[in-house]
């Protein structure tokens, strides 16, 4: 297996490699997708897919199409998210966002064209494994891990619970569920997917399914802290995210001293998911020890 | 094969049953979604996709999860342009469009719920049969056909170009750029679907890509036809974007009478490309002519 910073430089190097190519007449809707595919995101979800493809004994490279299919749907996420009629953002990660250049429209498109692409890029990759029956069984597993972590049932319906927060009550399993939903969704996605890529024994995809579950939760609640702490640059943020006063964060629902615990207590259970994996498992164990200690 | 009316009740009846669970905290999108599936549409997508599925050989009952996820993928695509960024159209088929009810913000996740459930149907109708490789490679090979059909080489392409047409000056390529990914795009990507998951041999699959060609572009065309048509007929009525008159449309573009035979030349060729099926290209070559017939 290889480092963060490894994983990392290979989904940079290939994230666009898959895109399908657009026709002239529709050039606008390739730079809008590139504009905000290519703007500095911290790029953790393909770097665990391909990580976790790896420790189950696959190869980052074969991983490489659904790491970008990941990166594309979470950059659609982040451009509809960010529309005036949603979170109405005029910046993210310092530039302007994708409606503040192409008007609402074209980043609605935009988003759309990311959503759909991803798509594109996995069956497209299966077809090339149509006669490999074992090769395009994980293929497929691994896209529905992706679909299942990014739709109806994943992080669609977090942005929803949300969206329609503002008008409710808060309350602890709603919480709960927008941070299951919104955030972790797609974390468990990635990981999954790359396991199922690499052919992970049940054993370990068992493991990983509980350190998966704990380092997406830890993730938000981390986030919800350095929100408040004021460190932001180390996260990857993830949807709907924004330092409002008014917003329904863990931090507000149950003060800065429990949720320092609950994140301590999701480390130390991820990390103890991964007990009996040895120094395969040292990639993941790193991982969520460093985002316990952004927070400090 | 069985009649279109045979089809569109098989459709209506199972529209919505392979849509996945969606938790008690996103009830509204759930409800949004359904919405717009349930207002009225004249299914023509899946439909073609059943009758495809069947004049290849294989079942309708079979293809009815795709038949869903391309009727979930059309409705995606209308509720996120009627939003006010883009058409901003009040009304749709009569009733209020999405997000004069949900609001703009829900509608947007509303149409990228359709879009994620499509997959997840498709994805999950896979992982069900992935112990026959046969079937799984007839079901990749159809989901790769809508996708493209839906997605940057296709439909969403398609939009972008009419989206920035606004802007430029018309042409007959930009014209036909236009019509070939917005609406014909998504019709050769049912018909290719149904085929794929029917199993056609090729000769019936080559004639077919040359009739669902045909087809789509008469579809809009005739819609073209209509437009003009039926604003004569029905002074006062309330118009949609299309009926603008600074629309760049078939009719503006060459005239009423290039139009209609524009459209009588497509599907005496749409026709032509059935000549060797006999009985079993019945289906498609009553509705070709139909489309001919409406705009009489």
């Amino acid at each position: 297996m290889r480092t963060f910073e490894e994983y990392l430089a290979l989904t940079e190097q290939h994230l666009t490699d898959p895109m399908p190519a657009i026709g002239a007449y529709a050039e606008t809707l390739e730079e809008s997708m590139k504009y905000s595919l290519l703007s500095g995101g911290k790029r953790i979800r393909p770097v665990m897919l391909l990580a976790a493809a790896e420790m189950a004994g696959g190869t980052a490279e074969e991983a490489l199409p659904y790491a970008s299919a990941i990166e594309f749907i979470h950059t659609y996420s982040l451009i509809h998210d960010d529309l005036p009629a949603m979170d109405d953002d005029a910046l993210r990660r310092g530039r302007p966002t994708n409606h503040m250049v192409y008007g609402a429209g074209m980043a609605t498109l935009a988003g759309d064209g990311l959503l759909s692409a991803a798509f594109e890029i996995m069956l497209g990759d299966m077809l090339a494994h149509q006669q490999d029956p074992e090769a395009l069984r994980r293929r497929v597993r691994a896209a529905d891990a992706i679909a299942r972590g990014a739709g109806v049932r994943g992080m669609v319906a977090g942005q929803t619970a949300d969206l329609t927060s503002e008008s409710e009550r808060p309350s602890a399993p709603l919480l709960t569920f927008i941070h299951e939903n919104k955030t972790a969704a797609m974390i468990i996605g990635a990981i999954r997917a790359g396991l199922f890529l690499g052919d992970a024994e049940e054993a370990l995809q068992n493991d990983m399914e509980r350190y998966a579950y704990d380092l997406g939760m830890a993730f938000q609640v981390a986030d919800d802290i350095l929100d408040v702490v004021g460190d932001e640059k180390t996260l990857g943020k993830s949807v709907g995210q924004d330092a409002q006063n008014d917003k329904l964060t863990w931090v507000s629902m149950y003060g800065m001293e429990a949720s320092r615990s609950r994140l301590h207590e999701l480390t130390e259970d991820a990390v103890s998911a991964l007990e009996k994996w040895g120094s395969s498992g040292d990639f993941f164990r790193i991982l969520v020890r460093k985002l316990e200690k952004r927070t400090k």
